[in-house]
């Protein structure tokens, strides 16, 4: 199956912007302090502001999650995940999400903040702020009003991963996450070029495909099994996928199939202490070229790290590990990985 | 005592450019291949390009250490270490030292190289490249045309430490270091005024000091006994020692001992595989308020990594670590720590 010829003129980031925002209530505020209860129309307004709409939400174990028309939100009771792609206006959306928070659930602290994302391919087309990751600090600290602490994990000239992240030292009034956390991704370039042909919008026949037997046909459905999902198929081409599973578990898969600039993105936060094998699993099925893996866990979390914590691991099967570094973080450890075909 | 009132107009930046060459020879080239008998007189002309003057210089171990007008000099059989404070050209200086020793020693490959240094206090007062680590990097690029990678430790808007150095990955012509290999750096500022004032060039009555005693008086010359000194006390202030033991082991302090832009540098490469004294040592000697840390260790270093890998190691007596970043680097592993006085 080909995929349309394309040039410059349509080229389209896969790369997200990704925001985190935790949540936690003073004393003095009334409300239920539950963030799952705000309408997918009230966040509507919100996601305008980042130039992005909501095409269908499911709700399940506690969670919230919106297909976006650039990618995921998901809502659970004290946590907001706002994930966009393309030329969107991620953090437009921030004061807006902490406002409405707070007005409907008298949820009036943020507790922490991580706005990550890899380098852009093609940073140029990105809007203010996000066009650099300086220009974006400087937007989440205006913002925020509070001490941030930026980082570069990977090659600064190259494949590399930015993280903004609130600075608790010294500031014991920021509460953090007070919870077990773990969030896993997989960044991928380079696609296997069969697999991206499940991910255009008609089959060989010129008929329209649907788009769960897409999900399903690509392997996508097995990789967590028993979850709700959420897809959709875009035209000409590109998909996007939510999965909620039980006590606030999500995974979030969006590809970007253009060979020229294919792109798939596989988040979780499932609460397992072993991802070796989920980790194979995608891997093998996108087949990328290149990937980039972060890995934040928290002091709670039951994440088993013996393996990451080696010079040489987690390895994974087929490529060979470029970078690696790890930062510890207030309340939080990262690793960071990259990784080649061999 | 008291050190002379200070303004913006006589700032120094103490943090140094730090430049470190390692040197192979082909087989087609002649020449003795070793860059210890180039003289110091052929190296003034070099370090002419990166406005510094030589002072002085001792021979000890296998090892040439020169004193510069701005910090110091080494260079044993295959490697050189450049480093240099103020305002200097550190940088400018690269292909200039690549040329004497092939011309001089026949030493032909630039088998490492590594550009590091702290965030300045003030990089709008340095020259051309010297302004941002992206345009230092963009110099290395054009000067050594090789595969480059790019690094920040720490938190890129606040204390961090940059490094540059060459990307072996997928480049087996490169050969690196074939020797063991570790440095420690400890990179102090908010130094103790009272420590300070023994880094004055006159005493309370007016009377020039010499250098040896407060080389002595300060505890300097007990940090590692044994060792073969070459210090230099500067007017009105300011202090630089070379150190140097057998095989090819060197140490080396520079210090700013202006209470408004106060700078300590340690650096050596003593073959031991435990730090946690003279890491003490170091920090009880000068009692900063605030200090990065570096470890630098190649697979061939003896240095035991147990704390170091540590979630919280290595912890150093009296004060509070803050950030922690491991790299795994092709032949390296990096280890960079920031610590706060309790």
């Amino acid at each position: 199956m080909d995929v349309a010829p394309v040039t410059s003129s349509n080229f389209f980031e896969g790369v997200e912007k990704l925001l985190e925002v935790w949540f936690a209530q003073s004393e003095i505020v009334q409300g239920h302090g539950n963030a799952c209860l705000i309408s997918p129309e009230k966040w509507k307004t919100c996601l305008k502001q980042a130039k992005v709409e909501v095409l269908d939400s499911i709700e399940h174990g506690g969670q919230v999650a919106l297909l976006l028309s650039e990618s995921s939100m998901f809502v659970s009771r004290n946590r907001v995940i706002l994930k966009t792609c393309g030329s969107s206006l991620c953090l437009n959306a921030l004061p807006y999400i902490v406002q409405l928070v707070r007005d409907e659930c008298g949820l009036d602290i943020v507790a922490d903040c991580f706005y990550s994302r890899k380098n852009f391919m093609k940073p140029d087309h990105q809007p203010h702020p996000h066009q650099t990751f300086e220009n974006e600090v400087i937007y989440l600290n205006e913002k925020l009003s509070s001490n941030l602490a930026s980082y570069c994990l990977g090659q600064m000239n190259s494949d590399c991963w930015f993280l903004c992240t609130l600075n608790h030292c010294g500031n014991p009034s920021l509460i953090g996450t007070n919870q077990p956390d773990q969030t896993l991704e997989i960044l991928m370039t380079g696609l296997d070029k069969d697999v991206m042909a499940h991910f255009v919008a008609v089959d060989e026949n010129g008929k329209k495909k649907l788009t769960d037997q897409v999900t399903s046909d690509s392997g996508i459905s097995r990789l967590i099994p028993d979850s709700k999902i959420n897809a959709a198929l875009f035209e000409p081409c590109g998909y996007s996928m939510n999965g909620l599973l039980p006590k606030g578990q999500y995974w979030t898969i969006h590809i970007t199939p253009e060979p020229e600039f294919s792109y798939v993105s596989f988040e979780t936060n499932l609460d397992t202490n072993d991802y070796k094998n989920l980790i194979h699993d995608v891997t093998a099925l996108f087949k990328p070229q290149r990937f980039a893996m972060t890995l934040f866990r928290n002091h709670l979390s039951s994440v088993d790290l013996s393996q990451w914590n080696l010079p040489d691991g987690p390895s994974v099967q087929s490529y060979k590990r470029l970078d690696k570094q790890i930062a510890y973080l207030d309340q939080y450890c990262l690793f960071y990985l990259n990784f080649e075909k061999i």
